[in-house]
């Protein structure tokens, strides 16, 4: 068992689905070995489109993979509103959980799917890839270098995209019963990640949303924002929209440097993945220029950050496959602390954009 | 007269009236014919640390160098606290006014010293050197353009700089009967006039200050943002600190094109200035990278911004004192939204962070 790879199943055929697919493939401790559908064709059709092995088992319910004694984990890309019932099912199964994010409607449900994972011994992570990315292992080591950065006072993050009316009509993202979080859920998710992440996943300690959210008609968000206090002198805003030119943006300000990038989430190419740093710059003597430029950094990435993510993944499975390790409690502890800043944000809309205390 | 340079006479001999004496030494219709300090010698030495035409006259009190005839404008770069004197005093003496920013520390001084300004015809421009740059014009273009940019939905600007301990202490920046709007006169007055500019000087309905700000002992502020919102649809945040490193970002998203560079304030480089722009950029097929990515942009910079500044200012003077034109109400009207705003952020954060409404 050693060297077999973990053998994936594939919950649902959502268009994500397909980039995990590849993902899966190329990871070298993973393969795919089943697809379900609620339609059989669907689940065949997606299994030839996206190159699956001849072995790998085709299936028209969610179920017959649970029970599939050859599935090791399970890749759950389904709308959020149906995550609770199939990644219970999935842990009460055995598999482990390599879920799309969000995780959860709520952090109630996140701790319902936490309990059944912990219940049964299996992994769960979240569908998270740009922080499996080589760049932002490299990006952190910048941001913890106390000469470089300094202490960090500031984050900034922004993802927005402009969906088309068919989108902002049809898609399971502004659909209360589907991905009811909208864009909250499906952009803000990154930006307020992209904000933990950079103050070493210390939650903050106030979440006081926006006073300018957009709902649609059933009130799902499209576009929304916050900011983030913690009480020592961090201070971060996100922005997320389905209303706005795709823009991706992380600026990240210490006492003493900056980080930078405009494509954090997906990278522009795949192959490659830069960055830009300062540290101390300053003004030339008539402040007519800078001294110290920013310079920009560039990361080769020789598996793409969704491959780097389920090898990560398939590396935690292995462990506890092979060594009996209890399942890794680093990715779900930020799971949950992502999930609890998006119940803030939620929060403080419903109460008339008051400040909402994290309470972990 | 046609072809004589407007003659400015300086008042106050600051670091920053070093950066508009040259300015003024470059614009081809601008001299030097005056400076005066409250200390003749220190007058004297400022002159000629600067290379001041030897005509140039040395005086050792603001006053008589408001009673030269041969004096037709003035830069004042005096601490704000000082403005609405010295600002009114140098209307009432028919000298046109360059202000350092901001105008006053709040807008009924501003209203004041404009009054001043009409009561005596003469032109009233506020320092902000930036948007003379000719890449700002070139930017203006991108946003202005219905097919590449589309609508205005969002604008992100930041401009900090870390203050060391001396700054912190010493700096009439920081200091309540000096510049007593602290960062956010100094820093913050950037930021908000970038998003205005943004807007093309659309005012928000409401201005609501974020809850981080930090303040010093003496009550001044150090660090503070705020969120803008109008109601067709379009919001924006600045961020502006003297605590965190020097960092210089502006954002505008619009439905379908996004403008950003990071050196707004002050360009990287006095030749020449970049920034990008993103028109419908979308994911490849399979989201793993970016097609139509963001373009850099570069403008040659013949004359530097602050030159530009002054040759868009006296070239106002000259056609007041030459055609006998009324004073431009742009720039005025400008300098006033800005400074309608910068009272609303402060109003905020004295309201408990309350939105508060703009009533221009």
């Amino acid at each position: 068992m050693a060297d077999l790879p973990i053998r994936f199943g594939i919950i649902g055929c959502a268009e994500i689905a397909r980039k995990v697919s590849r993902a899966i493939q190329l990871a070298p401790n993973a393969t795919v070995s089943a697809v379900a559908s609620r339609s059989l064709d669907k689940a065949a059709n997606f299994a030839q489109a996206n190159g699956f092995p001849p072995e790998a088992k085709i299936y028209g319910s969610y179920e017959s993979l649970l029970d599939d004694p050859d599935v090791d984990a399970v890749y759950l890309p389904l709308p959020t509103s149906l995550h609770l019932k199939w990644a219970v099912l999935t842990a009460q199964k055995k598999k482990h959980l390599l879920t799309e994010k969000p995780v959860a409607l709520n952090v109630g449900e996140f701790d319902q799917i936490l309990k059944a994972c912990d219940d049964n011994g299996v992994q769960i992570m979240d569908g998270t890839m740009w922080v499996h990315n080589p760049r932002t292992h490299k990006m952190k080591q910048f941001l913890n270098d106390k000469e470089r950065f300094g202490q960090l006072k500031k984050v900034n993050s922004c993802f927005t995209f402009f969906a088309d009316s068919d989108y902002l009509k049809n898609d399971i993202r502004v659909k209360p019963d589907l991905d009811a979080l909208g864009a909250l859920g499906d952009a803000g998710w990154y930006g307020i990640r992209s904000i933990l992440w950079a103050a070493d996943y210390e939650l903050p300690k106030t979440v006081t949303a926006m006073r300018d959210p957009v709902l649609n008609e059933a009130g799902v968000l499209l576009e929304c924002g916050a900011s983030l206090l913690w009480d020592n002198g961090k201070v971060a805003t996100f922005h997320c929209s389905f209303l706005s030119n795709l823009t991706m943006n992380l600026t990240a300000i210490g006492t003493l440097g900056t980080l930078h990038l405009t494509d954090f989430i997906i990278p522009y190419r795949e192959p490659e993945a830069s960055y830009t740093t300062s540290t101390k710059p300053n003004f030339n003597e008539l402040v007519t220029g800078w001294v110290q430029l920013p310079s920009e950094h560039t990361v080769t990435v020789d598996l793409p950050q969704e491959a780097c993510m389920v090898r990560e993944f398939a590396s935690l499975v292995k462990n506890i496959k092979k060594n009996g390790a209890h399942p890794d409690k680093k990715w779900p502890t930020i799971s949950r602390k992502t999930q609890l800043v998006l119940d803030a944000v939620k929060a403080s809309i419903e109460k008339d954009f008051r400040p909402v205390e994290i309470v972990s």
